[in-house]
């Protein structure tokens, strides 16, 4: 585990800004994200079939392996607005590249935010004029701009020899990513090539965002971006996956913690699989379970649907007499069976704000942590009305 | 569509009692349902991994293919009680048929309720007692003691010919049967054999309670079964198959808006499938997404999320180019982009107490239809305490 910095810092060369630029009423709903010299990159998406603009873009961009900069817009997504939604997100990239000399080519474009309206480009055209002028060096500033329903920005860094990794990322709902999350930049000046960081981002992200879930809902707008300037020469390997895989994690924590409604980090440890495939079937099925979130919310000792969320896997391979499970390290289920406890422990488990549910199958030697949350009506209550309000 | 009875009520041989006999404070908590003659039977039950005792029990009892009764009772699900919650079953099924002096191998026993908990079973042999001489007509009676979180007793019945067939059923939560519903009764005295009661059940339940998602959760305690005490004589199968599909249908949708906290009967109808397999799974994944559940609870007119529901299947063949939904018969998406509506409208549309969400994919002939529910605030509160209260 790498030692995560007080604050947030930019590696070497990096730097951001963000505007209001009338997408929302008063809060930033522009940034951008500069690499002062060319970096390599790579980058995984949404496997929606309906993926927004700026993912067709962002697919083709990517290819190129190399970027200067990252322009992410929140309150529209630009997603479901066909031929015009791309041929606005080409702007949206053009715009930033012009502001920045550089070539369209170079720049990774995100858009977050309601599906199916059209993007007003113009403001952002607009809008992203004199940016260039108020880069500077706090990765959360960055991070505001990107906001939708998260309560406050995400950004952290750590140090990996004499490089750093920033990871920036926004979340909230509509999270459970599929090759990526919402939106999570990662930023470092350690010398890679892309094709290395592509192998290490997709390790990374099926660890970390893939088993991340706010509400079982994919977005349409999944990005998951590295950028590496090289500033700080190259690195050992082995201490960066670390880092980097150890940075997801936490982001995507994280991102658990503040999914919409959320008053609990939900962590689901399933140890003892067939494989790892039926070992993050079985985690992602009790972590999604409304019944094991509410009672998790309620801190009701229920834990009888601990046992109905793992069985309802039918396809996996579950031998009751030898499932066993834990809150918080407190046992209560041995061998398939509810063990006799004292309910107001296991009560005072769940009012933990990190609760740690723990699921021995027996079957193997696989293992998977899932990452979510709490169901609360702040989540209907975001939810029922994000459009209108 | 068969006409149903406007009071339920049994067929000919079938009457039931119910009572409370301690499990609840006051509330009905035991039911029987009898037939005066043995019926041919049939029953479908979860697939979760984690069956209660009465489905280990229940699993045995019916490759007879004969009963006399269904004992039930509601509050204790008697699930995850090891070997001895399968006695207490048995004890169950045994105290019912020497009160209706009949063989214990014809009685068929459910349990819904807390998870983990062991069954009373002192209470249900006393409390059994004396019920065979409180038989009545009415299934309403019966629907009563097996109800959980229901808001109310459900029941109703057709005639087809001479013959007439009841439904009685409870819901709520814990509901996406795979196989069965969580307790659901068909009596009818057509003469049927248990092979054909069989093949009928099967094929009904396909298209209803197996549609049916009130929050993705599958019960460990789902049943399923019909009986036919053949006193009305033959019938004609095609009608008899019919009204079974209807009367599964009318049931699976009052489940839905009965569902926990629900307000909207939720209908999802996909068609233009490649196959069915994947307008089951695509029109399951909009009625179970969160973000469309609490559309239709704030009557907010996101309708992107219905893109990014049915995008999120990611195996299945979606052709954004092709795709078209309507609400409530209002078209809102043409081609994979949303199209431009007045709000108030589509707001007006999904305020109606049943919302139809229509997908069509442009892909092939499959159609299928999924019923659920809204998802609301008071599905939280109902959860959150369940077992504390």
């Amino acid at each position: 585990m790498p030692a995560f910095h007080d604050r947030p810092r930019f590696p070497r060369g990096f730097r951001c800004a963000s505007r209001n630029v009338g997408l929302k009423p008063e809060a930033k709903d522009l940034t951008l994200f500069v690499s002062e010299v060319e970096a390599n990159a790579a980058a995984v998406f949404t496997r929606n079939h309906f993926p927004g603009a700026p993912i067709i873009l962002g697919r083709e961009t990517i290819k190129g392996g190399r970027l200067r900069a990252i322009v992410a817009n929140s309150k529209v997504s630009n997603v479901a607005t066909g031929a015009a939604g791309v041929e606005n997100a080409r702007r949206m990239a053009a715009a930033a590249a012009k502001e920045l000399d550089t070539d369209a080519g170079r720049v990774l474009v995100s858009s977050t935010g309601v599906i199916g309206v059209p993007l007003p480009i113009e403001k952002i055209e607009r809008g992203v004029v004199g940016m260039a002028g108020e880069l500077q060096d706090d990765p959360l500033v960055g991070a505001e701009g990107i906001m939708t329903t998260d309560s406050f920005p995400k950004a952290f860094s750590c140090s990996v020899g004499d490089a750093t990794i920033t990871w920036v990322a926004k979340g909230s709902g509509m999270i459970e990513p599929n090759m990526a999350t919402m939106l999570a930049y990662i930023f470092t000046d350690a010398a890679l090539d892309a094709p290395t960081l592509d192998r290490l981002l997709r390790s990374a992200v099926q660890r970390s965002f893939n088993m991340l879930s706010v509400d079982t809902d994919t977005s349409t707008s999944d990005t998951c971006a590295i950028l590496a300037n090289g500033l700080a020469g190259p690195v050992d390997e082995t201490t960066f996956r670390e880092a980097l895989v150890a940075g997801c994690i936490k982001m995507t924590e994280t991102l658990g913690r503040d999914g919409e409604g959320a008053e609990h980090l939900l962590r689901v440890t399933v140890r003892g699989a067939l494989n790892d495939h039926e070992a993050r079937r079985v985690a992602k099925s009790v972590l999604n379970s409304p019944l094991v979130k509410t009672m998790v919310h309620g801190a009701d000792p229920n834990v009888g649907r601990l046992l109905m969320a793992v069985g309802k896997c039918f396809e996996c391979t579950i031998k009751p007499a030898s499932t066993d499970a834990w809150i918080n390290g407190f046992q209560v289920v041995k061998g398939g069976e509810r063990l006799s406890f004292d309910d107001d422990t296991v009560r005072q488990a769940l009012k933990r704000e990190v609760v740690d549910l723990e699921i021995a199958l027996g079957v193997g030697d696989a293992r998977a942590v899932a990452y979510g949350c709490d169901l609360t009506k702040g989540y209907i209550e975001e939810n029922a009305a994000y459009y209108s309000s």
